[in-house]
């Protein structure tokens, strides 16, 4: 057994990484880890209330707050961070070490938007760099690098069941050199915000194409394009999420130009399938963080000595000690599950990481949606307004059980994967029954394998 | 990012060890865990029916099957693979590298007997050679270490709350150069098994010291001393756990000599906390593999061809496909609990793996029972029967949660620690509150920081 | 046993009502749920929409369409159906027939407004007819019945636990002949809303009073008074609730004519004593007609055709299947228990249905909670839009949870009860000791009573 | 509002059973309730530990304190008390009163026994009232009814799936005037107690018949038939269940006469369909009781003032106030489900009962096993020894989520009878949305119903 090491990475930005992720963060990334920190607490968390400020004066539109803050950000080197050493602006983060700090930018709903490494930009930005030409890139993929800019990826649909995306079913019909789009879509992020530049759409351009997944293409479409419309926009669990937003979109008749075509006709799935990495886990990385806001809270109100119901301190009922003791206990269990995927992912790639990534995506959110409701129950009435940041963080993990699909889709994937283990399974359980019966024969025994009668 | 290595440790010996574990098992670990694993699936597991009818007719005693297999282990050097490396018998292995065998020896109920490593015999070894003087060694650790005898760990009482150890009231009185016990005992492991020679116990020895912690001795019992008596073999949920079982004593003016003090008078408080290690969670270990049999029986269910109720394949029913991912994946998440547990006393020493440790003990018990109750389910009528091992995997999970005491026991240790850190959070957030009112009136704001009121 | 009835009452008003409450309901009940379904079907419920659009316009105030709506209801005779018959007004509903009515209200978050038989003006009625003198009741009782005023119950407040009410800290003192208010109050209803004339507030009187429970008195505060000012609306959960809302108030030198005392000076807790009864039940009848709702859509779509996830209807997987007769039998067995506490309160009086009504805010809001959570996930995304109503409907229960202090106040009082029966438990279980001696002794058998060494 | 009645039957025996329940029982149910109770508390509880000491002597058999007791019993008009009014031996009590009563009989797991009340006798009972010729109720029937021998339900096969009934195989083929019998069946009552005197059986006789629910027939197996060999006793849960016990059968040429055919060839489906009743949830009732037992036993573990871990009571620890308060509240809620079904059936019919008998089939056995779960870790390792009841109360509980198929069953077809009514409620749904326009226009809104684009 190694002998403990002399340091444990003992500060507050390391609280909460397991010890050995701690072992494992080399020192560019610790000093990285230890800035993000400091301007969360100091220059970001305390920020949310001037930031709540200008959001309730004007919603949809990149606060001047958060501009400042990205500014500062970008000429300190805490830019980008999630970008994979694939681009030459990488920091060279492992999706481990990025974990850590993704976490830390949760902290605060927007904190990931002061390092330019939101979603979805963080995940189209992937996708631009991988499936664009240099033109494209140049046009849009370069100022979502630079921040200038932001971007929506426009999946989901009214009326089908797009969570099966086969039945993506908005039509993309080729007239001369360009695309015309038809139909409507949901979510993506908010048409009003005039920082948005573009969306990523997902459409159907082939309906009669024998293979299902030859039938859709994806198109860069620009926010100005006339024809498109934000009907309203979305409310999720009651919240506006401004200043990203979720819109409602009708395409009446949208003329894309053939440029802005990825890859190819009918190739929507080969991009889809290649956007993946560690961006489909920063939400569940995000998360976490925003639990660890949620259980110090609940934690700070345990002992807040103006509370003495039944003449004790909230957190002096061995109920709510064990309450938090619970939280404490899933919320690390979860966080170990969010960066065995990130480093699944770093160390095999994601083909590799896959049922990882179910696992973050079926398991945090929804025990993250227990800790924040408990988290409430122990603030009492107060819990559910606008005195706490609670009601939002839940909402938050509550959508985020449904971002990529409902969790029973991710569950049905891992299902049926499981499942054809079956004959392996079965054939290695026929050799156990092979070999009993000869071990039995040799002790004198009539013996039989448990399942009785099993194959 | 590191680009992915050409080796995954493919085999089925590594099918669920965690990609980041797998990266780190040195090569001699890695030929250790091929080697269990083969002799599980060859040696072990099929001849389980053969060790039924061997216990069926004899109970208690070390069963031939088992004496034969043991000295093939130990002839093979897959002996004694817990033992850290202060043991000059160690094989060198970390507890992370030995946890993924010790899964695969839980794959079989009394797998890790085969290889000297089941409990409690592990724990007290590691107990007497930390705290016992070379006489005490030669004569109770040797043969253990050896394998010529068992031993057990004599703790819970009836009638007073143990789990709270300040509660252990077993009299031991000095009488001339001997000590005399008088009172009773629960649990530990069966007299009735002959191979047992020994029991430590922990006893009260001064009652009246003003230090409730150093009330307590512990003093090693031999099994034939005359006056303990054992009332009958405690079921545990309706099983006999042969062949170790569990004990009910009475100890009626039994006389051990002073030789066999461990440590010294009123010590006992200062062993139980140096027996902490990864012994602690050999059982969570091994309930990973006895619910990967399980799993394994139920995937195997859902495939059979037998079984078609309303026409469809148990596993065609896509009710029980998400169920099988939901083990799955909850299974997993409880190995990556486990194994980081025992990562950080590797790193950090057992002290610093205090609340991964608690996580061990209130989360994967409780999980696996869930787990396997579903599994039983699967198996519908059947499942609760003889013909599967999976009441008594049940039964073993169940245990789990009670083995150390209550779960919420551990729930109120990690409870307070964690409540303890309202201080410093109470403080960081006046320091939020604080900035928030300079940044407000920067912004010409007058804002708050929630929560309304904090303090 | 007895025959089969004739009838079972079929129509759809009729749906949910379990069996033996049908068999129990009297004419003019029948006559009264068949109509108020019928008024939710077509008079009410189709109107949501237009209700939204009021409200959007204008939040505060009573809506022109919810005016319209009271006054054809109470032309017909649908109004104050909760109203016990020691009201000459009362219809002389028993709670358990009122509940028929009351679920049916709830499918419209509004409905009971339209029938004057909404919180909280029910409670205040009783409360203010049992306690106020004839000169109170003509003033603020009559309005109230007549539904020409509405009113709130004030007693949460911030930076103290109210649920445990003798926490209460808003300062009452005399001046002269009246009332003076000094403090904060959260909750009860918006003061925005120009209806809404008056609070019944509980406060601070005599806070050096030996006896806890005789330091605080009841209050009329007219919405008008001077000093009284709601600072914001609290949102729940992200919503506003108008046009009731939640609102957060000062009272700075609030003066009261001493008129408005209710009952006398230190009878606060004696008053909020007789405000038991049906009232406290309401809640979660109108929320089982808000889960039928939800679970309605859930059906609808999960036969919706345009729906198909992997080429299947939603409905048409096995696991949706599971999870709607799993919500179907959870509400049901929910709608027993709030049934079941009506009756008991019809038939013994409330103070014998405490634990029934415990039972109800306890275990209805909670499951509630669950049933319409897998709602929203049936949905997916759109689930959690206002596409839906749902994510306002698992508000309302989430809010519930909360609404008389949390279910583990609730869960303290029934537990402390449950612990007195200690004595008698084991007063008989020594008694079963005795005879078990008696009986073994007979047989020639030395035995014990399970559990060993009990008392 | 009724004015509170002046008794509420006070006593133990009414402790439990729900306001409206009681305000029902009929003068001569209240007299039976109240002696059998009296019974079960100085007959039968304190004859446990003398039963115990009997079938560990001999468990296969009628003990020879049973055989006393129900000779008292049927003496003193405690007999046969489940049996419905269409027998002249009847008590003429309802369902609900019976269930009262059953659930005392549950108290003690072999209670029901004492008054010929207990499974599947009373099943078997009805069905052979139902459907057998006078010959046939002359010869098998009444000595059931006088208690002269025992009988089982033979249906469970190993090797397919028979909780779908149509999987049944066991082969029944015609020769001469005879049937014979071969195959395997699981489960029904030990046949090494010579107390049972037969099996109702079903099997497939015309496997060719195109309609698969004519396939099957139902015979009368006299235990001694040559060629019946009871293969094992099936342990359930570690448990042998005597001295009813479950079996392993082999039929191996069984012949029985034709005079043993219950009522016609092929016809076997249609006698299950008539075997609906109140026996379907007589175990439900009984589990209660049972529950009742173990969270006595908690209950007086948290006031034994010999257990104090960190120096409280365990009931003074807030966690289990709590826990207990759940307990109880969960089980007073599956406790209206059991007696809705009962009265349901009592009113309408048992096919009126299907839902609220499919409810207590999903719902009370799980409740009830989370209930006795708390209770085992309330006593710590202890609880789950044989120092208490309460792990064969858990594998009772256990068991009964498959008594009759796996409960999953069950919710299928719930799930299907609610996903039909989405016709019902579109339509419904489509009237709301036509008339949301109409009144939209006329408040000159333009409107739309949720959900978003229903249909």
């Amino acid at each position: 057994m190694a002998s403990p090491q002399p340091s444990q990475l003992d500060g507050p930005a390391f609280a909460h990484i397991p010890a050995p992720v701690k072992a494992k963060l080399r020192p560019f990334a610790i000093d990285k880890i230890q800035r993000i920190y400091q301007w969360m607490e100091t220059e970001i968390i305390p920020r949310e209330p001037v930031m709540d400020a200008q959001l309730a004066a004007k919603p949809w539109g990149m606060p001047a707050l958060l501009r400042e803050l990205r500014a500062r950000a970008k000429e300190e080197g805490l830019w980008n961070l999630f970008l994979p050493n694939t681009f030459k602006e990488s920091p060279g983060l492992t999706n481990l070490e990025y974990g850590c700090m993704c976490e830390l930018m949760g902290r605060c709903y927007w904190g990931a938007m002061v390092f330019n490494c939101h979603a979805p930009d963080t995940g189209n930005c992937e996708l631009l760099a991988k499936y664009c030409s240099e033109e494209q890139k140049e046009k849009w993929l370069k100022p979502l690098l630079e921040g200038t800019c932001g971007s929506g990826y426009s999946m989901t649909e009214p009326s089908v069941a797009t969570s099966d995306a086969t039945n993506v079913g908005i039509r993309i019909t080729k007239k001369g050199d360009d695309y015309v789009i038809n139909g409507r879509k949901l979510y993506s992020n908010c048409l009003w915000n005039k920082h948005l530049k573009f969306y990523i759409l997902m459409g159907l351009s082939d309906p009669e194409n024998p293979n299902p997944w030859r039938r859709h293409s994806m198109l860069i479409v620009p926010a100005d394009s006339p024809g498109l419309t934000q009907v309203r926009n979305l409310t999720v669990l009651g919240y506006d999420w401004a200043p990203e937003g979720h819109g409602e979109y009708t395409y009446d008749n949208v003329v894309i130009p053939k440029e802005n075509l990825i890859l190819g006709e009918g190739r929507a799935f080969e991009i889809a399938q290649g956007r993946l990495g560690g961006g489909r886990i920063h939400h569940t990385m995000r998360l976490l963080g925003q639990a660890e806001r949620a259980v110090e809270l609940a934690i700070m109100r345990c002992r807040d000595p103006r509370f003495k119901p039944r003449g004790k301190l909230i957190g002096d009922f061995d109920s709510n000690i064990e309450r938090v003791a619970q939280m404490r206990l899933e919320l690390d269990a979860m966080r170990l599950v969010v960066l065995n995927a990130a480093e699944t992912i770093d160390l095999f790639g994601p083909k590799a990481g896959r049922k990882a990534i179910a696992q973050c995506k079926v398991l945090v959110p929804k025990a993250i949606q227990g800790i924040v409701d408990e988290c409430m129950q122990i603030f009492g009435g107060q819990g559910v307004t606008q005195h706490t940041p609670l009601p939002g963080i839940w909402a938050y993990a509550r959508w985020a059980r449904l971002a990529d699909g409902p969790d029973s889709a991710h569950r049905h994937q891992v299902g049926r994967d499981e499942l054809k283990k079956a004959v392996e399974i079965t054939k290695r359980h026929q050799e156990y029954n092979r070999l009993a019966k000869v071990y039995g024969e040799k002790h004198g025994e009539k013996v039989h394998m448990m399942p009785e009668d099993s194959l």
